[in-house]
């Protein structure tokens, strides 16, 4: 940071929707293949491997807070690490993306699920945030995060990532009860998994429904809504919950009716009628595109701008692009965009 | 149709907001690979063979009239077919997508595109216009349509279609008056080709900017916004125009601000939602998921009926699918929609 000395509790107090000397920002995948250090440990270890090694995973999690100077570090894992123990055969295919060798496509598949214990099967995570928490020193909070219930059961379905969601849109209009049955597994899969998160030491949670866009209000308030309402109730209360999701402009109320006391947003509606339709009583995360990192250095100023012009200086502003970093992002604008945010909101 | 007679009237009526017997509906893509007839034809000839033989592609055109009693034909061809004559090597690669050889990238790749004349270059589209209107033989309206100048242009940068359009993102951010010269020729292009399809016989036109929803209302208004409305503004007047678009639930007022006289919407926003927003100055055109029509012909009457309560009988209401109707959806469904549709808005 050039005249910005980071605060600590800025991340945390804006969650809060609290005043803070400048607006907080961090960045989703910041510890990620747009980093030359991230790429060193990559070619050595499998992404699976690196996940499952918590000496290396913490090392992650806190490079970008050297790096870049953001206000918080977010644990190095993956949404999916919480399908393995379920024994459907997880598999990070290199070039591919994940696969799911067994997909739950009936009833019978959900049945099939194993149940598992979060503290033996994904121990690594939860030693991991320890290692995090540790090592970060308090510079800065660190945020724990899981798949949303929706997004972890399409990728069940489908078999991984999907252009239309067939047969996960199949599945709750031809057996609602086996829908039911699978949301309701994920959903206290993914609180206690959360939970003991929080218990290690993060200092609050992300839960991502990064595909939540693809349904139509109808199909989300019906089959999404209540199981993401129970993953959230049950998290640890008085720890803030940032509930993140994309494309998802037109259903923003009931995405926000689902819980949250940060209402993640993507960069495809304005933050100040994002923030609007959620309501002032909850905070707001987002939203710059994160191809705008591609930018010259003056234009992402400009472009950070006039985010922090829609949040208007209120509290409960979270600054972050509006989906994950990309791979080929220039580093260098990524520090560029980092100082803007906290250079142009410091009050 | 089982209970109503098509109406010849019934759809053009409502792209004016006149008061129809019954609400018409259409499917886009509803000549294509889901239908039997379709696929025999496919395979014994190319697809781009197909569009460039207006007697074949004239039948592909009526099939789904006689097969679905759907309101309106529209006219069998593509969105890229407008690229081949720029010379940039068009390609439709098997189970690939289209391809572009070489794609613009830059001022001087934009200044390298190649003119030409519609009635010439693009004379089989216009011959398959002639054709189906004179078979359909005022039966139904007959539908011509286009590409938008920006989904065209991400066409023509990246090069096929894209996840995350970096490279277009980065034009129009980096070099702005290469990327105004690049709308404004598509937008020339696009106006001459959709005017030549309606003087050859085209009773109204569908805009297709079906990439939009990747861009923020900012970039939208700065960059697309302007040459889809030049686009627009330059369609002989009295013919309507559908301005439709996918994923824009956060941007609709300024697709709206673009023009059309009927605006499309995905199945991601509310259609009473959508319709508000647009104002009821302009008819709408949607939006049932086109995943819906894998579920049961009683779970459709569900859902259309859900659409028709949302559009409530007001005057300028097109049923349609909020994207284009998916391969492997079976006919049957698609023909139970149509009755469907029919029947629970018959007046």
């Amino acid at each position: 940071m050039t005249n910005t000395t980071i605060n600590n509790q800025a991340f945390l107090a804006a969650c809060r929707r609290e005043k803070t000397p400048y607006t907080p920002v961090w960045l989703m995948r910041q510890a990620g293949r747009y980093m030359e250090e991230y790429r060193k440990l990559r070619a050595q270890y499998g992404f699976l491997e690196l996940c499952k090694r918590p000496e290396l995973a913490a090392e992650i999690t806190l490079t970008p807070v050297e790096r870049l100077g953001v206000d918080a570090a977010i644990l190095f894992a993956d949404i999916l690490l919480i399908l393995e123990p379920m024994g459907v055969g997880l598999e990070y295919a290199a070039g591919d993306g994940p696969v799911i060798h067994r997909p739950v496509r009936s009833a019978v598949d959900v049945d099939r699920l194993k149940e598992f214990k979060v503290d033996k099967e994904l121990s690594f995570v939860i030693e991991t945030v320890k290692k995090a928490r540790a090592s970060l020193g308090g510079k800065v909070p660190l945020i724990g995060f899981a798949g949303a219930p929706f997004t972890l059961a399409s990728y069940l379905i489908e078999g991984g990532s999907s252009r239309n969601y067939v047969h996960t849109k199949q599945l709750f209009c031809s057996d609602p009860s086996a829908w039911i049955r699978l949301m309701q597994r994920l959903s206290s899969a993914v609180a206690a998994y959360l939970n003991a998160q929080i218990a290690a030491g993060a200092q609050a949670v992300q839960l991502f429904d990064s595909w939540a866009g693809c349904l139509s209000p109808g199909d989300y308030e019906q089959f999404v809504l209540p199981h993401t309402r129970s993953t959230i109730a049950a998290i640890t209360s008085g720890v803030p919950v940032i509930h993140f999701s994309t494309g998802t402009s037109g259903l923003l109320k009931s995405i926000r009716a689902a819980g949250g006391d940060v209402i993640g947003v993507d960069w495809r509606v304005n933050l100040d009628e994002a923030w609007q339709q959620v309501g002032y009583d909850v905070a707001i995360q987002g939203n710059l595109d994160p191809v705008a990192l591609f930018a010259s250095p003056k234009e992402i100023r400009s472009r950070v701008a006039d985010v922090l012009r829609r949040a208007s200086d209120r509290p409960g502003h979270i600054f972050n692009l509006g989906h994950g970093i990309l791979p080929e992002t220039p580093v260098e604008n990524v520090v560029a965009m980092v100082e803007a945010v906290h250079e142009l909101s410091a009050r």
